[in-house]
């Protein structure tokens, strides 16, 4: 390999490119008096000696950190994560359940929940987000879903569920919460994309939704690199003591995370937490300024729509996120992957995500004024010359998306067997047309919206055949198929 | 917090100290040329954006720099991980094994082995490697042990062992390779401590022992930040195709490590591997003449001992790595304890492990000659101070701690249920005393040597109570018992 080739100078030769992100880590790569404070990493990337305390036995500096920590967020107990809330997620999965016991969870939610689901051969069931149909995104949990789960469950262990969702959609977790504990068991709520909601102090007129450990969840696990000044893989998971067995919970936070944490990781967590608690207030407020300018240009868009507030108390949506900048194209000839491939290639701005029919931009305390204008500018800019279109020729307009959509089910595939088992089954490739009344070994995704069309362990049906080849045919971004490129599926070839 | 409480502050605060260390991680913090390259670490943290591919799902830079770190190793695969040799030893337990199947195991693996056990409900079958009885160090692993272990455990799975251990012995691999493949069965080596041998290309007149990987094991998982100049928490794990199922491993890899995985650790990890492939010869022949230098220095003390090539052909050793500096100090009123507390305060040079009665000193190609010469001028000065002081007065030698020595025991207790097993029971606290006959319910380390006394699962004999409270009564270092400050000990209440 030649130097230049090292991912190390990509990295660099990348960064002195006039490319803006508008995705995490929530730092932005900024250079700044906060960001220069780490100079040079290998000089404070030290191991357990003398004085500097051991992340997975805590007595000394780094569980005193944890504790100041805990109280900054109004926690029983903080734990700082260094591999990522993956490991908060699994250790929350596996900390409240048992061997073949049964969980409680959205169908939206990250695979590191089905990777908990499966590493402790949990029996699942599901609760689905709406939909917010006109964008095809994932709306709320609903509470009236959520009361007849729990009716038919009663022998779940716990309740796990994403808020906010990847696009910024959060659920009534008050709610939520109060429902699960009329049961006795705990919520466990995946806020990895709203570590910012715990800085914004106010209780009234607040820019963010609160925090789901505001709001009376058990476990709450934030991703701090995501919309914060931490870096990649940094994470926390708060615990409100009550419903959650500590000393289980914290066996698993040491069996998936490295024992030999990073000390320059872990700095990094708390000058996160210690930044935000001393000037969070003064940089939402900045924020809160140009995101409101800016949703007021882009509410102006004819062709491209931004997703607003008046989602707010339709789909289960209880609140959003105002700084997840959503913007759908569906109404337009441009798909969400081609309005990406625009704003990166015409305006060198980097989106987070770009699904099939809508993009979505990160915006943190860190982006900077220039940047955020370059967005909004982009974007107005797009939609005119949409609209130029528009009125040049008919919009081709998205039947056969629209047609998707409709068949898009919602009823939950047949569970012949727990995601383990099937996985530990033997496997067989098949045709898929040829897989009707056969058992999945595998995950198929649709992505955005982001729920698993099947799970290992569910039966395939006609109507999933049908979906996933039509799906296909459109080039739609179906994942997880073992073979992306052709027509077959596994399946489990014993019952 | 006070900002001069920061977890940062201490360690910047650290840096400027002259604490000279032998510990991990192997760049020793130094300020040079490669270091400096990583300035600033906020610049280079980007995500899964266009261009930088992903780590759990490789096609492009990232693959291609795996690809080139396989070839560099000689290896079928080579795997980045951002999580630590924890992940690999997950993941290759895990990805060997099928829920309740067996593993052989040597019986002082870290306790990554013993998470992988458990969460894959394993049974498990222990070699204990021989002790090098004038040291109570662990040697190797004997090839008859393997064999006859082999033998009596025909539905076993896998074997894992650990070579290097953390004193730097050196098991005969090839020799246990070939035994192992008669079965039909892989061999995993944990060889976390030992990441430096792979750059000692020469085939004949080697400095370091041959890696694992080169000796025939199909699965090896190295730590590069332990003696290599990486950040803590990067390992590599590489494997040979043959007995083992990537897609099953691969799957694990990506269950045990964060979805985000930090660029700014893989960046590090191919930097690594780049610098050492380009220049470790170099590096080595400088460190080869230095320690050379300072064992011959070493070996004149009188009272305190530095292992040495003597040991190699007895008590298993195959071999040693001469990079790691042990001395033992049990003919000396010192303990090990005492020893290091001395090199730190008096001389400031912080060691990796201080046991009972020896320390070990971690010496890499980033160490400077100075800091080489500080501990060996420490060393003889400390001995010549011990020698005057025998001559005035008579050692107080270690009688008690002969005999605990030779009560040491290598039976294996007698395993009555799986850990995982023992685990999920209902446990209950008792005192030591009255815990004859009963199942541990938890780990009970002596540590050095550092091979679990008891394991979940496993019957309390009076003999293995009478050790505890010897153990516990001298003041030696039981790690592990839930409630260390009393005489308590968790047991199964059930059976």
């Amino acid at each position: 390999m030649k130097k230049e080739n090292l991912l190390l100078e990509h990295l660099k030769h990348y960064q002195k490119s006039d490319m803006y992100p508008f995705h995490m880590p929530g730092h932005k790569r900024c250079k700044n008096k906060f960001t220069d404070e780490f100079l040079n990493p290998f000089e404070i990337d030290i191991t357990e000696i003398e004085g500097f305390d051991n992340l997975h036995h805590p007595e000394g500096i780094l569980k005193n950190s944890m504790e100041w920590a805990a109280k900054v967020y109004g926690a029983d107990k903080t734990y700082y994560l260094i591999n990522g809330s993956s490991s908060g997620i699994l250790s929350a999965v596996c900390g409240t359940s048992s061997l073949n016991s049964k969980i409680i969870m959205s169908r939206n939610c990250h695979k590191s929940v089905y990777h908990g689901v499966i590493l402790n051969h949990l029996r699942t069931e599901y609760i689905y987000p709406q939909i917010i149909e006109n964008l095809w995104i994932n709306g709320g949990v609903l509470l009236d879903d959520m009361e007849k789960v729990l009716e038919n469950n009663l022998d779940a262990s716990a309740v796990l569920i994403v808020s906010p969702s990847y696009d910024g959609i959060v659920s009534d977790i008050r709610g939520i919460a109060e429902i699960v504990h009329k049961r006795g068991i705990p919520l466990i709520v995946d806020e990895a994309h709203g570590a910012h909601f715990s800085f914004d102090i106010r209780e009234k007129d607040r820019f963010f939704p609160k925090s789901a450990l505001d709001c009376g969840a058990d476990i709450v696990i934030q991703s701090l690199h995501k919309t914060l000044p931490s870096f990649t893989q940094t994470a926390v998971m708060h615990v409100r003591k009550g419903y959650i067995n500590l000393e289980r919970l914290e066996w698993y936070l040491q069996v998936y995370q490295s024992s030999s944490p990073s000390y320059v990781l872990m700095a990094g967590i708390e000058k996160c937490i210690y930044e935000m608690k001393m000037r969070g207030m003064e940089y939402y407020k900045r924020l809160e300024k140009e995101i409101a300018q800016m949703r007021k240009s882009l509410s102006k868009m004819k062709c491209l729509y931004l997703l607003d507030k008046e989602v707010i108390g339709h789909f289960g949506v209880y609140d959003i996120d105002y700084s997840k900048i959503v913007v759908s194209c569906q109404n337009t000839i441009l798909s969400g992957t081609t309005l990406g491939k625009l704003l990166r290639e015409k305006y060198h701005l980097e989106m987070e995500m770009c699904g099939v029919d809508y993009i979505v931009a990160i915006t943190t305390c860190f982006d900077s004024q220039e940047g955020l204008c370059r967005l909004t500018k982009a974007l107005l800019e797009i939609d005119e010359m949409l609209f130029q279109d528009s009125l040049k020729e008919k919009q081709k307009g998205n039947a056969e998306m629209k047609n998707i959509k409709s068949t898009w089910q919602k009823k939950n595939p047949e569970a012949c067997m727990s995601l383990a088992r099937a996985r530990e089954k033997k496997w067989k490739r098949y045709i898929i047309s040829e897989c009707e009344g056969k058992i999945s070994a595998e995950f198929i995704y649709l992505y955005p919206p982001g729920i698993p069309i099947i799970v290992p362990g569910e039966r395939i049906d006609r109507e999933i055949i049908n979906q996933i080849l039509q799906y296909k045919k459109m080039g739609l971004p179906i994942q997880g198929m073992e073979d992306k490129a052709s027509e077959y599926l596994m399946v489990c070839t014993e019952e």
